[in-house]
């Protein structure tokens, strides 16, 4: 699977009509990861069908409980699930304070390895970099330090013309070279063929944007320009503009503002607050600054395509 | 509402065929309290229409995760939702301290009093007591330190017998003396009328008793002797005695034990390991023991009269 994100939550503070607190299941690159936790995520994975035993990373935006509070409750599950895979947890470094505390006062040790990786939250910063994924974190603007997660491909491999490749009697050991741009070249012949006669263009890179919580900030979008998709949080209708300003939550225009800035392809909008029961007014006050909004609810399921 | 006990949570420490972590919701004597919190607890309540806003009193068995991470979630829905009464919380003092780490981590700072009560669990004692209710923890036999609570009704007020009383000229200003069992005088004219004359028996004291987690132990049985009502772990089948005394746990035939031991009216069973689909193995294993027995599952409500 190239990309599926799954929404487990779409509530702030307060769960509230069957909403759960925020957390996001991706799936990108055959990598398994978990966005925010809040109390009840392992709930809904089991709901959604969604392995725990398969996750490898996991990305904890701050400290606010409905953002962490489902977290140590999976650890302690993929314990007595028999985990034996390291575990890669990205988030400020409070947080592993708290995860300590709890492990040592329940007096369990993980069979497993948890490895931190401490989140600064006052600039970008590659937190994670493999051959196919690239994260990188953010800063967002809330009231406790905040960080957003960009998720890219690292690389986009050009998509091979098997037919043309033939004709031109391009070996396979030249493939990969084609895949990643380069002409091809017979060190024989001296022959020269464009990569463009040998490849077809494999369209944009993946990437996906989270930006929760945080105050409207023009520099979140200048961080995640030309998103293909973007989550950003919409607490509240622009009605409430003042209340989202002294929580530093933004509204739902707010966001799709947000999202043209940064010439995103599409928006989700999420982290809903407990006194909205019917949402299509949010979606609409989002529709009419960024047309192609949907509401990140729970069991929806978002993909994107090379 | 004299006693109405809800069931929130039967699973063990994995949550598992929509069975939520361990938590129970007990009205008694117009007190309105919670037992247990596991994840989720919030959200259960919600389901069961019942109100986090009157809850005063909250008690934690133990440390371990599946019994307390319900909790920190609910202390900021209750602030988020206004609360301003003091909320007294019973639990080991370590319970504290992964509290005031998360409140202090949030930047949160509660508009309700937390007021805490350290439990110790090496021997029985009288946690809470008030002119209806009194509440005692009990040493249960676990991983980690881990108290059962039990519940009973401060006194039991005898009934009036309204014809009698006006039949003997009993003046209302007597009625309370005659309710807790004494004699009926006239100061003026001497005339000695008995107890029993003016009122009726009015049965058995409310009871209950928690009992979660431990391994099978008869000192259980003697804390509670008598007990109306009785919740018992009973993670296991008893063909799986030996992991459930190697994890300190209890199978359902030796709860059903512990029940007749301890001479209860009736037994609830719950604790239930993620091994177990369909539970109603479980439930014929202990009533072979101890046929009053139940299944304590998610939304079920038991009620006692007076």
């Amino acid at each position: 699977m190239s990309f599926e994100l799954t929404i487990l939550g779409s509530s702030s503070a307060t769960p509230t009509y069957d909403r759960f607190p925020t957390s996001q299941h991706l799936v990108m690159l055959d990598q398994h990861m978990l966005i925010d936790c809040g109390e009840g995520a392992q709930i809904q994975m089991r709901r959604y069908k969604l392995k725990r035993s398969k996750l490898r990373y996991i990305f904890i935006s701050h400290m606010h409980g409905d953002h962490i509070l489902g977290l140590p409750g999976l650890l302690f599950s993929m314990n007595l699930l028999q985990r034996t895979e390291p575990l890669h947890i990205f988030g400020p470094p409070e947080l592993f304070e708290v995860l300590n505390l709890l492990i040592r006062h329940s007096d369990n040790q993980l069979r497993y390895e948890v490895i931190p990786h401490y989140t600064q939250h006052n600039k970008p910063e590659i937190i994670l970099e493999n051959s196919t994924l690239r994260v990188t974190s953010f800063p967002l603007y809330h009231r406790i330090p905040t960080t957003g997660f960009l998720f890219t491909e690292t690389e986009k491999l050009r998509k091979l013309n098997s037919e043309a490749c033939k004709q031109h009697n391009v070996p396979v050991t030249s493939y990969l070279d084609l895949k990643r741009g380069s002409d091809y070249v017979n060190s024989d012949t001296g022959i020269h063929v464009a990569n463009e006669l040998l490849t077809f263009d494999s369209g944009k890179k993946l990437s996906y944007a989270y930006c929760s919580d945080t105050v409207f900030d023009s520099r979140v979008a200048e961080s995640v320009k030309d998103v293909r998709l973007m989550y950003h949080e919409a607490t509240f209708m622009h009605d409430k503009l003042l209340r989202a300003q002294e929580t530093m939550h933004t509204t739902a225009k707010q966001a799709a503002i947000i999202a043209k800035e940064a010439n995103a392809e599409k928006l989700l909008i999420g982290h809903f607050s407990s006194r909205y029961d019917d949402l299509t007014e949010l979606l609409h006050e989002a529709q009419t600054e960024f047309e192609n909004t949907e509401l990140a609810l729970e069991g929806r399921r978002f993909i994107l395509t090379d």
